[in-house]
């Protein structure tokens, strides 16, 4: 099953889940029960949504919310495949690099990123993200999958310059509303082996990343079990599992992102992220 | 004026004013109006709490939560006072480092303090913490003090060998319950001058860290609008500003904390923010 997060047309924030080439909105059913789409995946509710019925919204119609608006944490791996360690000089690492991002820094599907005023350095990494059903802490990795609610496509837009004014990310991933995630998450049962499918980032059509997530340094169960030996995990968390090579920075010319481009991220099973970049009013 | 977040008796969250060696309960007064003390400063309402009547709680007796114990955000300045520093073999930075840290990683005062089993590297770092009152985005530096509510004592507790597994701080700042924040926050009227207090760490009543907050590398006003360059700034958001020389971990020998320490941190003008240590069960 597909599920998104979206916005109806009288403004009210709701949840739904895809149908072909609509989304058919379970808020007005479901949400006096769950108010949001973090509090189905708290109450291990999925199978209420796939039953729900409500009006009928076309996908290219609707306005998405980041697939959980809301989350406790985003927990960005950073560094994660070998092509994109490579490239920025580094050798193979013996634990996972981590930042996180706020919310306010993301956007949903279809909605523009905003390249602030203070920089030209606006950078895209590809990644696919984990969704968190059933929290915990200290998870083994032989259970971690039994964890995962599902996946989505996380657009880890990055201001690099402010990225690199010390040896701290935050400061570059951080600023509002320059990532990006959606279109919908796709259940863990539905999606099948998470380290299948394909990944590609076009800009402006042009193919930059372009990888398996199968090269992934540190597998999805590897980074559930470190992450929940530190903290504990909640239901509706977000793990975005690092960029493959072909970021802007480390192209020849350096490559950055302006208004009026168009930033993708596909993911074979998922389905395709796809925002256009505006300038800070 | 002294402002807490507390637990009444009853187990209820609650919020209200220090008056001498009580606390006066303002919450059965304001809680319908407000939720929480991050409601209060969001309302810009902290005078109804002034005038609030509410039972009396004797300091001793009280337990506290975080000061904001559900702060949107928690930005962490790491390397802001020369002394700390130099002692980590660092050069004058030309911006601050930056690291966040939620909320489930602190504790209020009183409360333990928790060692994970997988560590003995439990380190202090006694810190004077900010409170945002007024949110924004680019504020400027010359009117940045009139976004601050007050402020409060932050012990960033840290995982030393977790926090150095990669260039990224995070994973040593956020085990689930190795930090604190409080015991309370200070207006910034009542405070006054914020870089005049005197900030002492002691472990067992032993001396560690001692120095003036005007030491800061990074001052107040600065650190807003560096932060709120980025990201807009939200009332409750706290931003502990750096910690001085002194830690654990560059002590001959390193000294860490373990089950049945007393750490605390004192400020002048503030207060003395206490916690036992323990081992996770």
């Amino acid at each position: 099953m597909r599920l998104t997060s979206h916005v109806l047309p009288d403004g009210t924030p709701s949840y739904g889940r895809v149908d072909g080439d609509r989304i058919i909105d379970a808020g007005a059913a479901l949400r006096a029960k769950y108010p949001d789409l973090k509090a189905v995946l708290a109450a291990d509710a999925i199978a209420a949504l796939e039953k729900a019925d409500g009006p009928a919204i076309a996908v290219r119609d609707a306005t998405f919310l980041p697939t959980v608006p809301n989350p406790e944490k985003i927990i960005c791996i950073g560094l994660n495949y070998m092509g994109h360690i490579k490239e920025t000089g580094r050798d193979k690492p013996t634990h996972p690099s981590i930042f996180t991002r706020y919310p306010r820094s993301l956007v949903g599907h279809g909605q523009p990123m905003v390249r602030p005023k203070v920089s030209d350095k606006f950078d895209f990494e590809g990644e696919i993200a984990i969704v968190i059903g059933k929290g915990g802490r200290a998870i083994p990795a032989v259970s971690a999958l039994d964890h995962v609610a599902g996946y989505t496509i996380f657009n880890d837009g990055s201001i690099r310059d402010f990225q690199r004014h010390t040896t701290q990310f935050w400061g570059g991933k951080n600023f509002d509303r320059t990532g990006s995630m959606g279109p919908w998450m796709v259940t863990a049962d539905e999606l099948g082996d998470p380290t299948a499918p394909q990944m590609e980032t076009r800009l402006n059509g042009a193919v930059m990343q372009s990888t398996s997530v199968g090269d992934l340094a540190f597998s999805i169960a590897d980074l559930i079990a470190y992450l929940s030996t530190i903290t504990e995990l909640a239901p509706g968390d977000i793990i975005p599992t690092g960029t493959p090579s072909g970021v802007g920075l480390f192209r020849d010319p350096p490559l950055f992102m302006k208004a009026g481009d168009q930033i993708e991220v596909e993911i074979s099973g998922i389905g395709v992220l796809s925002n256009p970049i505006i300038d800070e009013a």
